[in-house]
């Protein structure tokens, strides 16, 4: 049993918090909603600040949106950082840049402290049932100290190096294939209905062909159930296309596939459709070509 | 048992022609290759002419390249279709345009024949195994004629609807998919490797995770094998993507992202490397990133 302190309440932190507790951690959460914090002290979590206790904590999970988030918790005006304890091992697991994570390695290690970079895949469902898969790189002790949490909240660890950088060149690589199949699914799922193949026939078929992927697989009945209540939003692309274009331009790597996938989520965002779920991007085919897809009930 | 005629034996309809004959039927084989021809005739063959049997047939399998050459063998100067008794079925397997499926079926039935548009789809190794996937649309008379010759060569037959047109409309849609799908990979299993991470590595993570595809499963053991021996060629592309934006142009209809795999296609092509195995568009992203692909045993 770990004291373990965990930033970041929303759709994948907070089913992470969730199987920590239930795996018998005592768990401090913080949010910028204290709603999320106070329903997290109702399922189990200590009932004291999470600030009043960093010098007690073994691990800290970070689980916000980018980098710009990850720095502030850790180490802005009012980063917890220097309150850690020596020792104490930080596990990121939002997706940065690999540049981004050394540095955080550097900092982090120059202040005393363990860093595991360890960004997550598997969406809200897998971090409700703790069985995300984390794509990880640190040095040796910074996995060791980090295994109980890791335990609690994943299925599977791809150990990608022994320095932070390898686990986030590897989810922006897989997030690279995950955004360029979702807009491949939207562009094909629009293309069939175009010629009079309903959305369900198309899953149908491409499902059991050589043409499916799992994002096709996972995203395509939100389209035909007309479902676009947020499982994964529209606005993680741009953000998340944008860290692999950037990683690109920096190895003078084109990548044209994927700059095309990122321009079609920009147009959605742009036309409003950010806050829905991602699988939306038909709406911007369906809108471009006259067509209509189904409804939800 | 029936008497089948196949013309074109290629990959595909050379292992097709194989189970029209293990299923029991009497099988007359055609190709611009007299090599082939003789090789199925060793295999169990007929030891006629199929131009001298075509009265004969109950259905004629056309496995040809494309359009031109469908319409070549069916209706051209030295065509078939003419010679063949009246109800006897043609199964039209290339991937071919829509339109052009709606305009054959017309010209067989005027000439008294039955007409399945029925694209095939699985690769030369299903092909050979006799559990192709085929996405097949025509009168139910059609259907019947062909269900012989389809229960020896497919595993599944999608019914997609009463006239031909769906079949290859389908077949446009998975073939969009598994193009962007073979030409995403190539894009991201370079990605990686410009991060250093190995391809046999970058297929362990990804097959795992939700960046996954059939395709991306089945071409990237091709690129960590070195082996660009050809399952299925790089010119397969333009040609077949090319198809689907020709569709996509007469509807309206916007597809960049298979627009942006198409022009990946086209340029490994004109790099001399059409005649390979298509997950050799690896090969375009390493030269241009300067990067080494591993090299064959």
């Amino acid at each position: 049993m770990q004291n373990i302190g965990i930033i970041g309440l929303g759709s994948m932190g907070y089913g992470m918090a969730q199987n920590l507790i239930k795996a018998g951690h005592r768990v401090w959460g913080h949010d910028i909603n204290p709603d999320a914090v106070a329903r997290l002290q109702g399922a189990g979590a200590a009932q004291s600040a999470l600030q009043d206790h960093a010098g007690e904590l073994d691990a800290l999970v970070v689980v916000v949106l980018n980098a710009a988030q990850t720095e502030a918790v850790l180490f802005g005006p009012e980063g917890i950082a220097p309150k850690l304890r020596s020792g104490a091992v930080i596990l990121s697991c939002a997706t940065i840049p690999p540049a981004f994570a050394v540095d955080m390695e550097a900092r982090a290690e120059s202040a005393g402290l363990q860093y595991l970079d360890a960004p997550i895949s598997g969406g809200a469902i897998k971090a409700a049932s703790g069985e995300l898969t984390i794509m990880a790189s640190g040095r040796k002790a910074a996995f060791e100290a980090a295994k109980p949490a890791l335990d609690a909240i994943s299925a599977k660890v791809f150990e990608m190096g022994e320095r932070a950088g390898a686990g986030s060149a590897m989810k922006a690589t897989n997030q690279m294939l995950a955004g360029i199949h979702i807009a491949s699914m939207a562009e094909a799922i629009t293309f069939a209905l175009a010629q009079g193949i309903s959305p369900a026939r198309f899953l149908e078929v491409v499902s059991q062909s050589a043409g499916t992927s799992w994002m096709l697989e996972n995203r395509a009945p939100h389209i035909i159930e007309g479902d676009y209540s947020p499982r994964s939003t529209i606005n993680i692309w741009p953000k998340d296309l944008g860290i692999v274009l950037d990683i690109a331009q920096t190895m003078g790597f084109a990548a044209p596939i994927t700059e095309t996938a990122l321009a079609q989520f920009r147009a959605a965002a742009e036309a409003g459709l950010g806050a829905e779920d991602d699988a939306a991007l038909a709406k911007i085919y369906a809108k471009a070509a006259g067509l209509t897809l189904p409804e939800g009930a």
